[in-house]
């Protein structure tokens, strides 16, 4: 008998969800339209029924439970989605309860980015490490922080939003309210923003055709581009790595972790944004200078790693099905805690 | 009989050392020049000195160890100092080895900043609290991150250098190697830069008296002239409380702590700066205007506190003095942690 847990992946157009060992074995993985726009009561019952689905394949098998990774901030006591622009309606709705109502069966709730955190340490590019933080390039920019191996979440379950970390104080307004986030350099949304703005100032014509030929012109439309050598979309993502090297110069000067992890659909395009991200690092981090092999300190094998992620989309799939696996101290989700911070 | 501990504040201009017994309570204080520029032994020479007379005068009590807060990145596990800029000379010397050997006592290292939060921590603002980063504005900017009740250190031993989180991307060349970080805006050297730079373009006659008619011009006569009513001053500070609400928003967006302390000599100027560190934040973090009273949470009691530090000058001497009563995993000086992270 095997025990197992399912990881679910809640995205804004994507319902992905899996069964894993505690091996960290893939059993099976379905990928299902949320359909968002239908609303939430559609989104939760596609999701309980694609369990349900799943895990009558496993009947002989140990369910631990079931994690779920949201694009929004958690409240951790009461199971709730405090914040999720992508998920309208779905605030001070009790999704951990109702799901857990559903199925009978446990049921975790984790910020998306934190999830991907969990799963890049678990299998990934962290797995050697007890300390990690993670930027994740999607839509929008997430974060997620583990510290001593357990996701650190704050007093108020919000912390890990590196995605709206200054850049450029009078840089491109955020949804968040304030301007110049790295997300709004880094993200998709912000790379297609970029496209879209050289486009209205004529200086694109390759783009411009790109835009005009393409249903879905996206940031990978722009890599591509940028792969094969038009100029403008090289820029582009020099930018997106000239403002992603500001923020771990500043995650480096802060945390000063072994090692620093960029995932999310954007994380693809590495080899366009990469060398400005760490140039800028190496520019900015004196901390980072001090910790890489060629600095001054005496050379005891230890030294800032700056990688990309190793499940590509997958780590936030995987981070959400080690969630029921790990002690509530080690989710950072210990109730006591929680109360006392 | 007292159990108490000696504490070090070991600066570029001066040596303070106090006895402060478990309680907190001070037993007693006294201010040494360090005459940093005579030379590492002389300095450690005067200071072992006066660490001697100070005990000599509680011989009926029990004294727990020396704690020093030392002005740069210190090798915890060597008792070495890595990085100083303020003390020069003292590179790859035994600190901590030697003034054990020559008072038969154990001696902790600190940096100066982590040893400030931990002072405020212990006694001063946040001493209701496990969770707190704390800033200190002096001839630099420094930081130093207590989470779960431990001095965050990093992997290396260099973590909380917030005074070179980047503010301005373009900004005025900082000594680390970047620009626009932090300390050059909010530290007593930049706001007296700033203050040069207005008097040398012509158009801050005030501030130009100031400097012609006093023999240390520094931040505190701006800050006085602030309070007088000079618009040039007053927009100094301005600018120093725009750079540090921008890190502040950082920090709260990437912790979520319950507490951020403005400690070190230039937060006697809070007055001057608060209102635009308050302001800037409360636009730029999304999760400070989540968990401040009027947002739209439930009003469960959590909400972000920014405040000014309470032991002000001493917290780094309090804080020093609290390093031999801890434990090493609550110092964060445990070695097998260090050695395996």
């Amino acid at each position: 008998m095997t025990a197992f847990a399912i990881g679910v992946d809640l995205g804004g157009t994507n319902l992905r969800i899996a069964a894993v060992d505690e091996t960290g074995r893939l059993m099976e993985k379905m990928t299902v339209g949320t359909q968002v726009a239908r609303g939430r009561d559609q989104v939760i019952d596609e999701m309980t029924a694609a369990i349900r689905e799943l895990t009558a394949k496993f009947t002989v098998d140990r369910l631990l439970g079931i994690g779920i990774g949201v694009p929004g901030i958690i409240d951790i006591e009461t199971g709730m989605l405090r914040e999720s622009p992508n998920l309208p309606g779905w605030h001070d709705y009790p999704v951990r309860d109702e799901i857990e109502k559903r199925l009978g069966t446990r049921v975790i709730l984790e910020n998306d980015a934190n999830s991907a955190a969990l799963g890049e340490k678990w299998l990934g590019a962290a797995r050697d490490h007890d300390d990690v933080c993670m930027l994740t390039l999607g839509t929008g920019v997430g974060g997620g922080i583990v510290l001593g191996g357990r996701v650190w979440h704050g007093f108020k379950g919000m912390a890990g939003e590196l995605g709206h970390i200054t850049v450029d104080p009078d840089g491109p307004a955020c949804g968040c309210g304030s301007r110049g986030c790295v997300e709004q350099f880094a993200s998709a949304t912000a790379v297609v923003r970029m496209a879209k703005e050289a486009i209205a100032s004529g200086r694109a014509p390759e783009l411009e055709r790109a835009l005009r030929g393409s249903l879905e012109f996206g940031s990978k439309v722009v890599y591509q581009m940028a792969v094969q050598g038009d100029p403008i979309a090289q820029a582009i993502y020099r930018k997106a790595g000239w403002a992603l090297g500001i923020v771990v110069a500043d995650l480096v000067n802060i945390f000063n972790l072994p090692i620093y992890v960029i995932g999310g659909g954007v994380a693809s395009a590495w080899e366009a944004f990469a060398p400005a991200l760490l140039e800028e690092v190496a520019a900015r981090s004196f901390v980072y200078a001090a910790t890489t092999p060629d600095s001054h300190l005496p050379p005891d094998g230890k030294k800032t790693i700056i990688t990309r992620a190793l499940l590509s989309g997958d780590a936030g799939l995987y981070g959400a099905a080690r969630l029921p696996m790990l002690p509530p101290e080690v989710r950072g989700h210990d109730q006591a805690r929680l109360r006392t911070a």
